[in-house]
């Protein structure tokens, strides 16, 4: 019941960021708790204000974006979907975090980054010493 | 007192990182939430077993990471640490997410990815059509 809800404020975070959709954007976004984002390739940013205008600009070349591989990790009373998000060629993992306010999943913390051409799936990572 | 523990968690773990310790690694991951982690430019991994056995090999090479501006984010029950790791003239984005376990604020999810040099700081980000 809870996962089925948190997949569909997954599902409209993204349609509003398919659509360009300015307003449905705004409506998705937590208004109590705190916001943050890591925009791919991005430092962190803090703060409804600042995530909304980074979103302003985003919607503007909204991408063809499809969502795949959604999976809800439940814990305590915030809810984080872990999925993939596919533009074009280009495939990105993204971490999604919602909590629950007045009965709505909304979201507070979008991160996405690119997955690497070939990434292997087995073998352990090294972190980058050179990330370009 | 709960930001400071949960930044105490988030050195602990960055510290477990930095000094290849195994053992300390384990310890700092939840045991009773889901575990998962997303590894820079890798896909989601989901389970406590996937997730150590990719440290171990993270681990075996361990980068001289250094941890800076960590925010805590607080909701519900749980927490967000949002932050910068540095490694040699690399700087990523990390989401450390945290849950209080029996009185101790253990990670349950990791996910670190690159920030391109001259990310923009103040104009709205694009999402990548082409990611390499």
């Amino acid at each position: 019941m809870t996962e089925k809800a948190v997949l569909a404020a997954n599902a409209a975070f993204y349609r509003a960021f398919r659509d360009g959709d300015a307003e449905a954007m705004d409506l998705v976004w937590a208004r109590s708790a705190a916001v943050a984002c890591i925009h791919p390739g991005w430092p962190p940013l803090f703060g409804r204000d600042a995530v909304m205008k980074s979103w302003a600009g985003a919607l503007s070349s909204s991408p063809a974006i499809a969502v795949e591989s959604p999976r809800v990790v439940l814990t305590g009373g915030t809810a984080a979907v872990l999925c993939l998000e596919r533009i074009g060629r280009s495939v990105l993992a993204a971490t999604n975090l919602f909590v629950n306010e007045a009965g709505h999943w909304r979201i507070f913390h979008h991160h996405a980054s690119a997955i690497a051409r070939g990434a292997p799936r087995a073998k352990p990572p090294a972190r980058p010493r050179v990330v370009h």
